[in-house]
């Protein structure tokens, strides 16, 4: 059980520590984040530690912030909260421990949506890509959300227009689950064309930020937030991408997290499809043209292993190269010698005089009176 | 020089072995071309041999052949010639060797066009794809064809219907050198609707088989044109593919004979891309989207890396992450004081001072009267 005093510790936390504010998570796991806010709110803290909160500690808008969530539906989970995704976030722990500060993982998200978050995240798949997309990549986007979230996956995204949008969307319309990640706070919808989306994924799925009530985006809390994207998934696909965006910041964090990171080909006569090629001739990344590849890649179902669609098997399949040439050089309608098949097909004539009888109870040849011919193919 | 016997000698052997002739290939490199001829038309030969000759060894048409070549402006090229490609055939020498027998090299070539076969060879970069292409692996493969030719590579491919006739018409219009190699008789034209484009290969580049004059074209002879295909370029493109085809038995022929396999992507929608995806996704081959990432790939050119074309650069590009928080932080209109900012950025007071004249300096802060705002950006 988490107190309200807990409670009221993290979105203190949550509002003075700009994110990633790995000085100050590694405080918080040290000392608890009841004792950690209050070192902060005193400026009893470390020099790197003071660096992260002394232009904010003076600001306490707990109380206020958890009620402005309240009031549309949202509530803050803690790491102290039995929903909270421990094993998700698993990777950005072990990052930041390595020393990739920006890979901190955040001290608390707020989250709108009555589904668990635990067990939303359990078997999640990023989808990410330009905003600018093209309608290719929005129908794939779509299609994957539908067919990831149709499988049980969780389709978590940005909702940023373009890739994001198409991909939450494609899991709604599957009647599934989908995560979106904001870069602004529970309260506001970014971008505003947005805001029924949002409201849809809310209902049905999971919004979350890490930053509190009121916070308007920004184009670096858009970076920051991508970390998480990057960790929720188990694997991040990235459909669209110019040569510079954020999906390839987001696709960049995923290769470091050590998440599958996988890239949709497109024609590489659109400009937005630059960047994917570039993360698969980089070798960053693994190429994906389905939904049964993305599951395949990401490993999560053992037996989910891709199986070809059958490819019409040809009567001839069978055949070792000698009698294959045996039987080209039958011809359909006049029959002829073995001596003189010999000779088109460069077999021996023994082996020759072998094969054909065998062609035959195969149905591929036919004996007439003057030799032999091919048969009719079978329809 | 070669000796009109050896010629001969060779035209007969093309003639008698149906290619690969591992066997043959092996005896003629041990005994020479006239001697294992002769042994070849007497019947005493080791049996590996006798297998691959007996069919046909009582059918000597030598002369004839080289008549009906020279009909056709063709010339049959032997290994003892200068002009012989050994350097180009060699992965086919090696893999046989290391006991690939269908990667046998092949006994002599029959050859259309009046460039010199070594020297177009040396820098050539095959193009292959599906018969049934679609409009954009057409318009793919015709740029790389242009492309690559312009840049002074030889276009090498099969002549069929689709991607291959289009990769040729693309090295034609750059006034480029392309090489088509056939499986039929260098006097036949397959497919006949392309029978005046092989006549412009022959004009401006090169036509080549090992096929005698008069050979039909067969199922199995396409396969096995392929490995020369796949040996004759650095590299092999591969523009579209399903996912069972001849495009694809190239394309495993040059990554076994250790040739640079290449496919470029296409949309995930087009079952024509699909056995690129599957060569991508297999880890068998890279991806290219462009001549310059071809010609990086085959590495012909050192100095050739792929430049990426400048993306616009953004003024606020070389700033760190706090920095361009204080400057996320400031409004275009409203100025603010500097403890504002450092609340709404997250940044210490002391570094904000420090930071605003910074950003001044490089044009993206202006201080007013009641403080900082942000700088119009300059277009």
């Amino acid at each position: 059980m988490v107190t309200n005093e807990q409670r009221l510790a993290c979105a203190y936390l949550l509002k003075v520590g700009e994110p990633p504010a790995p000085a100050l998570r590694s405080f918080v796991s040290e000392h608890g984040v009841v004792a950690a806010a209050e070192a902060v709110r005193s400026g009893e803290v470390p020099d790197s530690v003071a660096t992260e909160t002394s232009a904010r500690r003076h600001i306490d808008t707990a109380a206020e912030d958890l009620a402005a969530a309240k009031s549309v539906g949202a509530r803050l989970v803690t790491p102290e909260d039995e929903d909270w995704p421990a094993w998700p976030l698993l990777p950005l722990t072990n990052a930041a421990a390595r020393g990739l500060k920006w890979a901190s993982p955040p001290l608390g998200l707020w989250v709108r949506g009555s589904a668990s978050l635990e067990e939303s995240l359990q078997r999640a798949v990023s989808v990410v890509g330009a905003r600018a997309a093209t309608s290719y990549g929005e129908h794939v986007a779509a299609e994957m959300g539908y067919g990831l979230a149709s499988r049980g996956m969780t389709v978590v995204s940005g909702a940023a227009y373009g890739i994001d949008g198409a991909a939450h969307k494609g899991a709604l319309n599957a009647n599934g689950r989908t995560a979106a990640v904001l870069a602004c706070g529970i309260d506001r919808a970014y971008p505003a064309g947005h805001s029924t989306l949002i409201d849809r994924i809310a209902a049905q799925g999971l919004v979350l930020t890490e930053y509190p009530p009121g916070t308007p985006p920004a184009r670096h809390r858009f970076l920051v937030r991508n970390r998480i994207i990057a960790a929720l998934g188990a694997g991040t696909v990235v459909v669209e991408a110019g040569q510079r965006s954020g999906a390839r910041n987001t696709a960049a964090s995923a290769a470091a997290l050590g998440r599958v990171l996988m890239v949709v080909p497109g024609p590489v006569t659109s400009a937005m499809s630059m960047g994917c090629h570039d993360l698969l001739r980089e070798g960053l990344a693994t190429s994906v043209s389905s939904v049964a590849e993305i599951i395949e890649s990401v490993g999560l179902f053992g037996e989910d292993l891709v199986t070809k669609p059958d490819s019409a098997a040809r009567p001839t399949d069978g055949l070792d190269s000698e009698a294959l040439r045996v039987h080209e050089a039958l011809e359909p309608r006049v029959a002829h010698a073995a001596e003189r098949i010999a000779e088109a097909s460069g077999v021996p004539l023994s082996r020759v005089r072998a094969l054909l009888p065998a062609l035959e109870l195969t149905g591929l040849a036919e004996r007439c009176e003057s030799g032999w011919r091919r048969a009719k193919e079978p329809v």
